[in-house]
């Protein structure tokens, strides 16, 4: 049918507690492929896969966490969002228990208090998501 | 990079209002492609054009309202949703005035009060969605 439509992709924002139910921090990668910088682990979603499903199997994949959904954050969909190419973003707000590894796309993964929270590294519009999620 | 993801679609729950500002319904399009059947108005996002965007041109092509975006409803990604192929909709809701007329995918526009819409003559998984939103 000829149809050309962005590609679409999942983030996660992972808010980690410890097992006393602790907030511990947000989940951010630091990544292995371009663009480099600090990122909000996501990937894109499979044909055949629904956006939460897309989600659950990618943060196990960058951050080894089996996270739980527990909303959607936004829709980011700008077409100069992603310098590669046009990708919508369907960002979630989740939670997860235990010790993130990186995986992956992923070089590196950290924790970062909400406060602390370096801004000027992160990719894509990473920065302005994380924005919408505390100010939501 | 051989990356193959879903199709991206919006769709817009249109409430319609009264110069007076008084609530006349939800507007749904009877569909003059396969699959046939009631539908919230929507199609498909094209590269370079932002979900809103999309939207907003949309209402227009279909119902030739000028729609203002008040929210997203939510994403709907279940692979089955679509008979034609793997479709993610962003949902959003809208609201307009003035007279639809109905114009390009749409073989006529009609305008439901909530308590009046036949969930059985709903298209994909349209019939959950208005669900979603009445009871959101």
């Amino acid at each position: 049918m000829g149809i050309k439509t962005p590609y679409v992709a999942v983030d996660g924002i992972i808010q980690l507690f410890d097992s006393n139910d602790n907030f511990r921090g947000i989940v951010l990668i630091e990544r292995k492929n371009p663009p480099y910088g600090l990122a909000i682990p996501g990937g894109f979603v499979d044909v055949g896969e629904s956006v939460e499903d897309a989600l659950i199997r990618e943060m196990k994949e960058e951050t080894d966490l089996d996270v739980e959904i527990l909303g959607l954050l936004g829709v980011y969909s700008d077409p100069a969002r992603d310098p590669r190419f046009h990708t919508v973003s369907v960002t979630f707000i989740c939670k997860a228990y235990g010790e993130p590894k990186a995986q992956s796309d992923a070089k590196e993964v950290k924790i970062f208090k909400l406060e602390e929270i370096p801004f000027d590294k992160l990719v894509f519009d990473h920065a302005k998501i994380l924005k919408d999620f505390i100010l939501r």
